[in-house]
């Protein structure tokens, strides 16, 4: 097992390069399900839209050539027979010198070519005066003009919104092929802390990542399966690891990732199979004792035990990678700009990553500050951290008024 | 009932001063399944975090003065008593002169009260020299340091993620207390239309409606319930509305609201209930027919038949709605600034919503294009257009190369 710090750049270089996430396999559900989830292929229309020639407008159906020549002054004199009805097909055919009664969407009878609208006309009884002529085609939606049959209405990795199910819809579809969403198992490791909704133990504290981790995996597209907390012991964290494994597409650990002796998860997962750890610390501040593997095919990513590094480091590296393999783009990260209210340090050679809150200054500037996220900041940082300021590997501070890009967290992980 | 429209800002106001979207009931439910939902009341720690004074450093626990006037050249010298382990309560108490080994996170052991970093000590047995002395509560995170008990962590209406169930995990919970998510009964009307999946009769053409507006309902925080299309027949319309204010906290209605004689929506949802009708037909283009109504206390929404002006009219005004009664804030819509590729035109004294297409021109600016919303295009419109620019009720057209403010609709509906 390798101790060499990669830089971020490089660990980001290995999961393009090495774990390669890609989308999973697909799944047949329901239209009204598939709200957020992602097209699986691209979709063909089997029917014209509309299947038939429509009316645009409320009046007669005729036949063009009869209205030729019609004006204000000269009517054109024609014999009504009957009324076509919307969502039903025409029972009427109409023949040289003849009309029907149509309302808007109704479908245009044999023999008409044209509609004239009501305001047109005046009838008595079965004659129909027409004042304005119309040509071919007028106010008709002929057969499929909105879609062809055979056309690609939708493409393959779409994101299903209400437009998106709308349109399936419109082709007649109630189901449809999307990928499958990535299964993530979430544990958490250390000994010094127990699951909420247990007595808490003496000496321990509830921990918080395997909650907070869950929900930024169903934030991410994915789906979380809560494993808890695993006693920090090799033989039960081996087993927990290979049933996570085996139970779930991709693996996400916290905790027990320093330099302590009694870390075991990193050495453990590389034991678990090929090609095993890929990147085993990162130069970044917070978050050093980050470690990737793969596993088969399965990635495992191990998050610091600090709720703010590891959240912080599962937006940076391991959201991307579940994006991926529920067949969506690896999103950007919404970015605003503001000015730095102090100055803020980075840590020598390490990628910095700053945690913040925005705020408006006495000009109605918005400005951000740092928020704590030491360890006596665990819980209030998760609760007032509205972003982070990014401070490359050489820089060595941001200085108080200098402009900076916020990355959000809301919304965003 | 009353033909009279309003303008767009006066339905607005109608909805906030007389159908007063408000916030339903609570109900507790498991956190890992709060994602997105929205906290009903404060909550209150119930525990100090962390619950004991604990190390952050690996090294020694002593008492402080014990170390005082410790250099280099002149190590105090301790006498070990054990070791603390992290997530035990210590076994050991310090007295004077006296030092335990501990790790990071342990507690600080009775008689202690600072920590000596491992790095100015070194050890010889039971015999610990150390070069730097350590004031009282140096690398001691003291208890409640981060939430103190009785404290408000975070407030009602907070919506749920990642930091925010990682927060309330911290404090030991596994339940939460949210507000109740909106049922919305979503149901078509019209005869011309059937639902997907059955075969297409002659003269008909499949539902899109249902299907968007059920998404769109998901999208905005609510559960729909969808109820498909019901015939085109008074009693059978009554009854399903009934049903539908019956089974739901609002009723979303689409089709049947022109003029026609066979326009039954609006007088049917009228007798249902007082107060009835409040708005009936909007000066707007597209959406004229809209109409809104309160029923009880139930929103009743019934709009256009063309599925790009039902999305857009549910967007504009049922939508903040929806997230009112889900407690949360109404949401502004993301904008975004554009050129306007060519001249776009309004409505005469109709407040004018034209659905665009964002693109980039020759010089790489972002424009948008007028995307057909027409009878021609009910479903190419849905699958192109990316938002909606906005022309007052007083202005004739926009003209190409104006800069336009675009109302985004993937992501915000």
């Amino acid at each position: 097992m390798f101790r060499k710090l990669m830089t971020f750049d490089e660990a980001k270089q290995v999961i393009s390069e090495q774990l390669k996430p890609e989308a999973l396999g697909e799944e047949e559900i329901p239209l009204l399900e598939a709200y957020d989830r992602v097209l699986r292929e691209n979709v063909v229309s089997a029917l014209d839209i509309p299947p038939f020639n429509r009316s645009t407008v409320d009046g007669y159906a005729v036949k063009a050539e009869d209205t030729f020549g019609a004006e204000e002054n000269q009517p054109a004199k024609l014999t009504t027979r009957g009324m076509v009805s919307v969502g039903e097909p025409p029972k009427i055919s109409i023949g040289k010198g003849e009309a029907a009664e149509i309302v808007t969407g109704a479908p245009i009878p044999e023999g008409a070519d044209a509609v004239v609208m009501v305001e047109d006309t005046d009838s008595e009884d079965a004659e129909l005066r027409v004042y304005r002529a119309v040509t071919r085609d007028e106010n008709v939606m002929k057969r499929g003009t909105d879609i062809k049959k055979g056309e690609t209405v939708l493409k393959a990795g779409r994101v299903l919104g209400a437009s998106e199910i709308g349109v399936l819809a419109a082709l007649g579809l109630t189901k449809v092929k999307v990928f499958k969403v990535p299964v993530v198992a979430v544990l958490s490791t250390g000994a010094e802390v127990t699951e909420p909704g247990k007595e808490l133990p003496a000496g321990k504290i509830y921990d918080i990542n395997a909650y907070s981790l869950s929900t930024a995996v169903r934030e991410s597209g994915g789906k979380p399966v809560y494993l808890g907390v695993v006693p920090d012991d090799k033989a039960e964290l081996r087993k927990a690891l290979e049933h996570a494994l085996a139970s779930a597409d991709m693996v996400m650990t916290s905790g027990g990732v320093s330099v302590g002796p009694k870390d075991l998860t990193p050495q453990i997962v590389d034991s678990l199979g090929e090609p095993g750890l890929l990147v085993c610390g990162i130069a970044v501040k917070p978050g050093k004792p980050t470690t990737i593997a793969l596993i088969g095919k399965k990635p495992v990513f191990s998050l610091p035990g600090h709720p703010t590094s590891a959240l912080l480091l599962f937006h940076l590296l391991a959201r991307p990678v579940i994006q991926l393999m529920s067949g969506r783009p690896a999103t950007e990260v919404k970015t605003i700009k503001a000015l730095a209210a102090t100055r803020m340090f980075s840590a020598k050679g390490r990628r910095t990553f700053v945690m913040v809150k925005l705020k408006r200054d006495n000009l109605d500037k918005r400005v951000v500050e740092p928020v704590e996220t030491g360890a006596s900041g665990a819980i209030t940082t998760l609760a007032k951290a509205d972003g982070f300021v990014e401070i490359p590997e050489n820089q060595q501070f941001i200085d108080a008024g200098e402009e900076v890009v916020v990355s959000l967290l809301k919304g965003a992980l």
